[in-house]
């Protein structure tokens, strides 16, 4: 159910699903209303007018009862029920000539959808494993084949199953289960696709289970580490959930958990920690889904380099070090059980192959899910974090890099920073001629710092109004007391204490923007470099994918305004949310990936920036807002020329 | 060296091996000299006369000083150390006219020889692991492909190895090696023929370790398990070794094993007693070989389907009951260490596939050894035990089965039976005038009891010189004491207790000679009604192929005459000794076989006796001596009937 709302006096639409906060909604409709505390109704300034439709709540101590039987509301209390038409008062109106060239609505990159009844149709849903039931003869003295011969037989003849294989873990329940089904049996067959042809019957049931056949899909973050259930039959996730990495203790980056693992026992334990985690997950799901341990066939995992080197029990020493060398691109498949995780023993686990030391299994998983290795079209797929890798090419050739971005994505080296949580600010608009801001927090709490994306935004819109020049730098002499300098350091006071969930004055420092301006300047300059490398353009790209947790909040207008995303119709750019975890999905339930997986293995180039030399022309380039070379960003200049002028 | 012996007064030659004793020389010559003590010198009997030559020995006090002096001998003392000329005194002489027409020399089956340098010669030893070893650029930063695909680049453009797999265990160690031999490494590839071209890379080594590369070779016996080290660079036995399977404690033989197996715990019993005599095996044959475990890559083993489900962990109960269905007839490849064998993880172990519950790997693992699946000519292969395994065929199809032959063979169910060891009667001849025996022994020591191979030369020389007829009963009225009834039972004594081992008289039974008539019966039936079933003659057969312990001791003549064997010329049986470890050693060097093995599986047609109608006919027909139908034994009837008219 959606609703129109229309914000007088400048008639801007809006329309919004139920339920939405009116804040919300006037911040995607482009209406600036003073709102400073983040929601919560703390500082009173969101003062609206419903003058047609219904709003629920919006009520508060700070609208006198007066203004409260006219029908005035606070904004970020009133959650939309109806088509409403707003009025917005004149203390927080802004200039219309100043509006009417404003970045217009919000835009987040669109999600990734896929549809299983399409692959069906397409050919692509190829389960990996398949069950398939047996109606075969009774064994007699006339025909006393041994069993699995029976089995291979029956599929031979009647399912035209050939090249099989089998395991000891296989033969050593044969025989009772053939007999406790009176030759009625439902046989796992799997086609490990690397083995050209050469399927396994993993497993036997008796009588027919040919409608319980499941897959788990792990992606190993440094982090986090999420799973989900997925019911083979009908390609649907049945259950999921994420935990933290185990490892955490032991270090929160890659390079201290290598550090850690070269130390005496160092390996083992982050080894079985990462285990430890990946069964807590598969206790979780397993049982959320309501299936049974022996009726999973398949694990598909994806890391970068270390954390897959780890999960495998690989030293990762040489991977810290130059000339950065992983243990090997390709990993084999091999029993799930055998690095301890606790699934049934036929339990085959696949792993995805990284490219790099630094490009690693998860990339190449985002990259397979996202399907770009298969396009005409040429594509950027960036996957932002501290370590920030991206991709660049289309189904004929790809290149790869990864850079370090620092954690400012991430809330790290921000004085207000924080992961994206309850509280964090995730919006903001401001006004140019007070230059006070509107505030959205996650959840609509009272502000209690800053998250990534909501870095990017404020950065953005503090560029685009002028307060900050594109060297990050605050224009010292605006007449606003929520600019100003502290111990040395240059702010802008977001939230002050009172209507802040912390009890200090929320402010964006220098410091915080240039960190910003650094890990933009990373990607964007890495981008740069591997067009660069093969005598491409900026403007050569087509498309843009974006992956990780943190690609779906942000605000594309701003992305592109801080120079770290290329100018593109924010319409081509597409979010994959954890594009690792979307590909292994997407190979338990087909085996088109698995096919084409090494060949796309083959055809990505790697680039190391620390030996491409331009890298650092680039990434000097890179350190403004947007870019020293404002032709790279045409209508971002247009625009800002347009406010400027005004 | 050998030496040329002339036995007067009848002109008989033999060549005999330096220090061989001039009893087993003249048995071996066909000349009779009373000895019924089995050697010794206690009975004193085998005085004989040294005309020209010296021998060592032969000097007791049951000569007087005066015969010593004259140049008599015992011949069961003396050894052969020179040509000689020996006078066998007329007390001991028999008849000439009986003489000419009894069986000349003694003929044991030819063994079969393996000559390696034929073998690649022939482009037949193609060893199914290769080390290799390759000189690597080292990484750098212009060239930091991941370790593992600079290996697989390196065989890929030096050495045209193609679609190479890898594992974890291997993945885990490459790293360290690489740098440890700068970038100089072995690399060991199995090449597991049944995965059709995909090679795996098992080891890696630092630097040049092409020259260590060994194989182990096991022969699961159900009473011994034994062992081999080969090198895989000259195809040499390193070292070997048998000791008795641990399992004998839970049953003698395979029915009581399976009934041992089907209750509580006695499966995994069972299988970590057979996985522990292994480990003894090899560590004692590691050892004498001075090779260590990591240089070990790949292990072949072979029994019969029991004792192979029971190594395997894999239930066999289904093995003892009808319809008789085993769990498969090709094993897949596995590690080693995954079913407890003490060697490195990397280590592939094969286990010989079988064709039924009763014609299990031991017997395919010496098909294959014997070669008999590559040959023109339609050979007999019997494996002689207790059970007996027969196979009938050659290069275009084979028929198998398995016959329950008894204990006979190995000394069971014999009052005076005993296992081939010292003091076992082992050769045996008769005076026809004086129905005195002459006696030879194992290891030349008093007399103890019978073995099977000297059960089957009593019966055949009793039954040839007229004392037993063809249903194996005693003449009840020959002018000797040696045949007797005791205790209602009809017996020929062969040793008195007096110049015994122990303290009874060594005698064979009439219910002796009846299990020896049921075990041959058996066999011979079980070849017959194979032949019968596929339209063929006893005749027909070119060629006969002994395996087992036992064989290698038989009179071939003794054999034919009791109608064990079919009358066959002496020249055209082959000894192949143990024909399981043969086949194991034979796959370790060659993949030739590896090849062949699924196809000879696949042709070879299995029996079951008790389902074959004309079996039982062909049974009752055989428990006569040699056979009621006397054409299928020509040359035996010709013989009899020349001794019986003389």
């Amino acid at each position: 159910m959606t609703y129109k709302i229309e914000f007088l006096p400048h008639n801007y639409t809006v329309e919004v699903e139920d339920n939405e906060s009116l804040i919300r909604a006037a911040m995607e409709a482009g209406v600036h209303i003073n709102a400073s505390c983040g929601g919560g109704g703390v500082c009173g300034k969101c003062r609206v007018l419903v003058e047609k439709g219904n709003v629920e709540g919006g009520i508060s101590e700070q609208l006198s009862a007066e203004d409260q039987a006219k029908g005035y509301r606070l904004a970020c209390l009133s959650s939309v029920c109806s088509d409403l038409t707003i009025r917005i008062p004149v203390e927080s109106e802004i200039d219309t000539s100043r509006l009417n060239v404003q970045a217009g609505s919000r835009h987040t990159a669109k999600a990734m959808d896929f549809n299983i009844d399409e692959l069906r149709q397409e050919g692509l849903f190829i389960p990996p494993v398949e069950k398939i039931y047996l109606e075969m003869e009774t064994a007699s003295v006339e025909d006393n084949q041994a069993d699995i011969q029976r089995i291979v037989h029956h599929l031979r003849t009647k399912y035209d199953e050939h090249r099989l294989t089998t395991s000891l873990s296989l033969l050593r329940k044969v025989p009772d289960v053939v007999r406790e089904g009176d030759f009625n049996v439902t046989v796992t067959i799997a086609r490990p696709v690397r083995d050209d042809g050469k399927n396994e019957i993993v497993n036997i049931e008796p009588f027919d289970t040919t409608d319980r056949n499941y897959a788990i899909a792990i992606d190993v973050g440094t982090t986090t580490i999420y799973g989900q259930v997925l019911d083979l039959n009908s390609g649907e996730v049945l259950a999921q959930h994420g935990e933290f990495n185990g490892q955490i203790s032991y270090g929160e980056d890659v390079i201290s958990r290598i550090v850690f693992a070269e130390k005496g026992s160092g390996l083992q334990t982050l080894h079985e920690k990462v285990v430890e985690t990946i069964n807590t997950v598969i206790a979780r799901i397993v049982k959320r889904a309501k299936i049974e341990r022996d009726e999973i066939t398949t694990i598909t995992l994806a890391g970068n380099s270390t954390m897959t080197q780890l999960l495998l029990k690989i030293n990762p020493k040489y991977i810290r070090r130059a000339p950065y060398v992983p243990v090997s691109i390709l990993y084999p498949p091999f029993r799930a059980s055998q690095i301890g995780i606790d699934l049934i023993d036929h339990t085959i686990a696949l792993v995805y192959p990284g490219v790099s030391s630094y490009v690693g299994g998860d990339i190449i998983s985002g990259v397979m899910a996202s399907g770009m290795y298969r396009e005409e079209s040429l594509t950027l797929y960036m996957d932002i974090g501290t370590n920030a890798e991206i991709v660049i090419g289309h189904k004929d050739w790809m290149v790869c890099t990864a850079a370090s971005a620092g954690p400012a994505f991430e809330g790290g080296g921000v004085k207000f920073g924080m992961r994206a949580a309850k509280g964090a600010i995730e919006d903001f608009s401001i006004d140019p001629e007070t230059y006070e801001p509107m505030i959205i927090t996650i959840g609509n709490k009272k502000a209690k710092g800053i998250c990534g994306s909501g870095l990017i935004t404020l950065v953005g819109k503090l560029f685009e109004i002028g307060i900050i020049d594109s060297r990050g730098k605050f224009k010292r002499d605006l007449p606003t007391d929520r600019i100003r300098q502290t111990d040395d350091i240059w702010e802008y006071v977001l939230v002050y204490s009172d209507a802040a969930q912390i009890d200090r004055d929320i402010t964006i420092t220098e410091p915080d923007i240039d960190n910003l301006i650094r890990a933009k300047g990373a990607m964007y300059s890495a981008a740069l470099t591997l067009l660069d490398e093969i005598g491409l353009g900026i403007n050569d790209l087509e498309r843009i994918i974006l992956a990780g947790g943190f690609g779906s909040y942000v605000d594309l207008e701003s992305a592109i305004t801080i120079g770290l995303l290329p100018e593109i119709e924010p319409e081509k750019v597409t979010y994959l949310g954890n594009g690792s975890l979307l590909g292994c999905k997407m190979n338990s339930l087909t085996n088109k990936l698995r096919q084409d997986v090494s060949h796309v293995v083959d055809m990505m180039t790697n680039f190391e920036l620390a030996e491409t030399p331009s890298y650092m022309d680039h990434y000097m380039g890179a350190l403004f807002l947007p870019h020293t070379q404002l032709d790279y960003f045409p209508k971002v200049k247009q625009r800002l020329e347009e406010l400027r002028k005004s």
